[in-house]
């Protein structure tokens, strides 16, 4: 064969041609047409002077959203989950103890995750859909003495709120690390990170913030931080290592990776929109949202999986009345009215449907929609 | 504190405003018009049947660029680090031999990475520039015996192109895995990774392919598979883990992370338009451009790092001539022409200059405006 000659066939494809999406699963959501805008603004390098502001705006934004002062405040280069890695392998080292709150999906893939790492994990669960009281905690840690708490804020799968209070206390009085997923809370749902005590958290792009999926929030205190420098192993993974991040996105502007430049640009952006909503106004939007989406699926006769007290504003589960099937209606909501909501995942598969009010979705007119739609289908 | 109270203040910031730049550094490079628009394209859910089908499509355009066969063959959801540590994370073992060929800055990396995954590394070294010939990596393999040979194809550090010729026919003869970056070859250098035996390839969207980054090209043979599925451990990255991500990306559709939806819009435009151009006549442009690109320079007097036969058209490294301050010309263009250029990197700081032409940047414009921006700083 010739160098220049190609021995697979040549294929041929028509211009990209997507449909438009009311997107009110578990995320993504819609995005705001200023941030979407953004993405389609001609890209910089890597260390551009402009590019290296704009890096110092995120961390900025971030710190307001999230309520933290903390100086490793940043966005990691790839969706929630990348995030979520990040927090686990940069401060587990094999052989340290890790207590995970598993009520839901995602406290199930903490799991995996730490297991990776080489944590000696210690689950402590609920079903589908609670939440852990803090005696329980006090109980756990007390008895298995982690390095790590971890606990999920937003459990996305159940549509549970975790409260937080008095937790980093007892983290301190421990000495542990209290490592918590704001992925489905950020931007939607009061968070107070250091009034919390929170030590690590991560989130992701395309939920409370608006924006498309691709760069995602990651934050790590002090107190996280000197663990980290503590360490006897290298980080396991290069890509998410704190050690090296932390270069690129401090004063030393030292090459790491090239960043997903476009998708930076949108975040700033997204970020941006908040700071200029306030972020108080932001959750207390996606509160009164979310209490009319609740009373209207209730008017329908549906049920709500959650208790109330605990209940995301974000993401709502919805029981599937008896002889429903919940697929098919998810699926004739995408096809017929381009609405797409989520299924159940885990212990509540075909149990429920899963809400997302998030970000720019979160109005109304959403919910009224939604209504509307299901009406016709249930 | 009230839940709904605030403690940071509320930054203000104006909208998004970055100066326009022609990329000519060591990537990103300046996207095609079509592909940036698709950012700016309204997210699909990740599991939505219209993104299902355009994943495949990404599969089957991929997999041509690359000259492969590969049923696994799919994009990363970072940039190309990310796919770089995907290739390892998911065959290295610990104590597993793996030889690396380092004369540039992304093979220490590949050495850095693979130690981090547990490898027992040995490298083949040659100063910055410079390639391997066959028999230094028979002489290699022979005393290594290693499980995986990881060789860099387009060293993005120094503009060399690796010779690949007779070294996947090594590979088997010894019973070791060939890896190899294609980071900066991908869309812009001729690339015939079954032709050549290539188990497992990274590259990046940014370069050659004239995409924004944030999403990465990977592929991994079936003996590449075998290995993974023989595993004695789980892959310790849970993100990059082909185990999960191949069932997300095969007919089984197992939710493991949201994409970054808006990049594979990108991608899959930029590949699209690839295949329209037809893959071979992309190389060929990139070959005369980078001719002119040559000519142009040594006509300015300046003499080129690489050895015409062994040098990347994609990326050129160019010798700063004594007396002259590299950094201040390269920023002087940068701010004063909005032309970036890259630095030299390790052994090469302070001596050469990076000239990419890459994509869409890969025409006689971005030599003729380069040139004259040249003619009045050199």
């Amino acid at each position: 064969m010739t160098p220049l000659q190609s021995s697979l066939s040549h294929p041929v494809l028509a211009p990209l041609n997507v449909p438009e999406r009311l997107l009110l699963g578990p995320g993504p959501s819609n995005v705001h047409p200023t941030v979407l805008q953004a993405m389609n603004t001609p890209p910089l390098g890597h260390l551009d002077p402009a590019f290296l502001a704009l890096m110092d705006e995120i961390q900025v934004l971030l710190r307001y959203v999230w309520q933290t002062k903390n100086p490793l405040t940043l966005a990691v280069s790839g969706t929630g989950t990348a995030a979520m890695e990040a927090t686990l392998a940069n401060v587990i080292e094999p052989g340290d103890g890790v207590v995970v709150g598993v009520s839901g999906y995602f406290g199930n893939r903490l799991v995996d995750m730490a297991g990776r790492y080489g944590a000696e994990v210690h689950t402590l669960t609920r079903p589908w859909g609670q939440v852990f009281s803090l005696s329980e905690l006090r109980t756990a840690v007390e008895t298995h003495r982690p390095q790590v708490l971890a606990l999920v804020h937003a459990e996305t799968s159940t549509g549970a709120r975790q409260p937080l209070d008095g937790v980093g206390d007892l983290c301190r009085e421990f000495g542990c690390l209290l490592l918590v997923d704001t992925v489905t809370s950020l931007g939607g749902v009061p968070i107070h990170l250091d009034d919390w005590g929170v030590d690590l958290a991560y989130s992701c792009s395309q939920k409370g913030l608006a924006c498309p999926p691709g760069a995602s929030p990651f934050t790590l205190s002090p107190r996280a931080w000197e663990k980290l420098q503590q360490r006897q192993t290298k980080v396991a993974n290069w890509y998410l290592d704190m050690n090296l991040l932390s270069q690129y996105w401090g004063p030393e502007r030292v090459y790491h990776h090239t960043a997903p430049i476009n998708m930076y640009y949108a975040l700033r952006e997204a970020l941006r929109l908040i700071a200029e909503e306030g972020i108080e106004q932001c959750w207390r939007r996606h509160q009164q949202n979310a209490d009319y989406l609740w009373q209207e699926l209730e008017a329908l006769g549906l049920s709500l999986h959650v208790q109330r007290e605990y209940r995301l504003p974000t993401l709502t589960t919805v029981r599937i009345p008896e002889g429903v099937d919940g697929k098919a209606v998810a699926k004739r909501l995408l096809l017929e009215q381009s609405i797409e909501i989520g299924n159940g995942l885990g212990e509540l598969a075909g149990k429920v449907w899963r809400i997302g009010l998030m970000g720019f979705n979160s109005r109304p007119e959403s919910v009224d929609r939604l209504i509307s739609a299901l009406k016709t289908l249930v």
